[in-house]
């Protein structure tokens, strides 16, 4: 029974793997658009069904977070239900906009690759909100996974936010 | 001394009650337009440079708040040094999503009318998150006040609320 619970449990750490690697290649795909390293997609059913990257600099709009622009594709083409039973995947923790915005599109699994306070402490952050702190004023239950991979994703960043300097 | 500073003080209050109720008239004007009933609008310099309202509904879009509506426009046509001097009014508490839009846009005043606490007594909130709490974790201050006339803007919501049951 254990050994069975392990092996599932397992399986689940190399597909979450798996998946922030991809969002570690949409964020990569951000940044050689001229915008900030940000990658997120959509998870239902074990496939990925939607994908975004950050593009605050090409579309001129601070709001444009690759998870904001996620959210506002899966609410124009899905149902609730189906945005209930999906995982979202984002290359670093929701900030407190993208975990807003998250909450009321009714998704209920977030999955991240390199955490706020890390991101924080290479970009020099002023405005730190540790999602599951956010979530914790929600009425619905949220199930955060994170971090995975995060040296990955904070080599990412180190990388770009020191060329920015 | 003292006449002067109630002086100046009660013409800040007449200020924000009068842009509060223009607030209104666009959460009305939202409504009026199948959305829900919210409104904003960006004040520089003792006038109203721009204005929005929720298109949830009619953008089939969740992130389509007032206030995000409202951010995306400001940060696209003005520069951060207007948009500090900026003060945002919107017709109820901004959420914990436009929140965090506002504080990204740099803008550094937030004047509401109805406070999230009694929309969510009206709407059954799930995720009533008061934006000052959520501004503690911020390292720059944003100055907010509200509510104002909140009396004129729980009854939008009763009214908006009671009809959607």
């Amino acid at each position: 029974m254990l050994c069975g619970i392990i092996r599932i449990m397992n399986k689940f750490i190399i597909k979450h793997e798996e998946y922030i690697k991809r969002t570690y290649q949409l964020a990569k795909s951000a940044q050689e658009k001229g915008n900030h390293p940000f990658g997120a997609l959509l998870v239902i059913d074990n496939k990925v069904v939607f994908t975004a990257e950050n593009s605050v600099i090409s579309d001129n709009d601070i709001t444009r977070h690759a998870e904001l622009n996620l959210v506002s594709k899966v609410t124009q083409e899905l149902d609730p239900e189906a945005l209930s039973q999906g995982i979202l995947y984002t290359s670093t923790e929701p900030c407190a906009m993208c975990t807003g915005a998250i909450f009321w599109a009714g998704i209920s699994n977030i999955v991240y690759g390199c955490s706020a306070v890390v991101l924080g402490e290479i970009a020099g952050g002023t405005f730190v909100v540790p999602c599951r702190d956010l979530l914790k004023y929600g009425k619905r239950q949220i199930n955060v996974v994170g971090p995975v991979l995060e040296d990955q994703g904070a080599a990412i960043h180190r990388n770009f936010w020191k060329a920015s300097e």
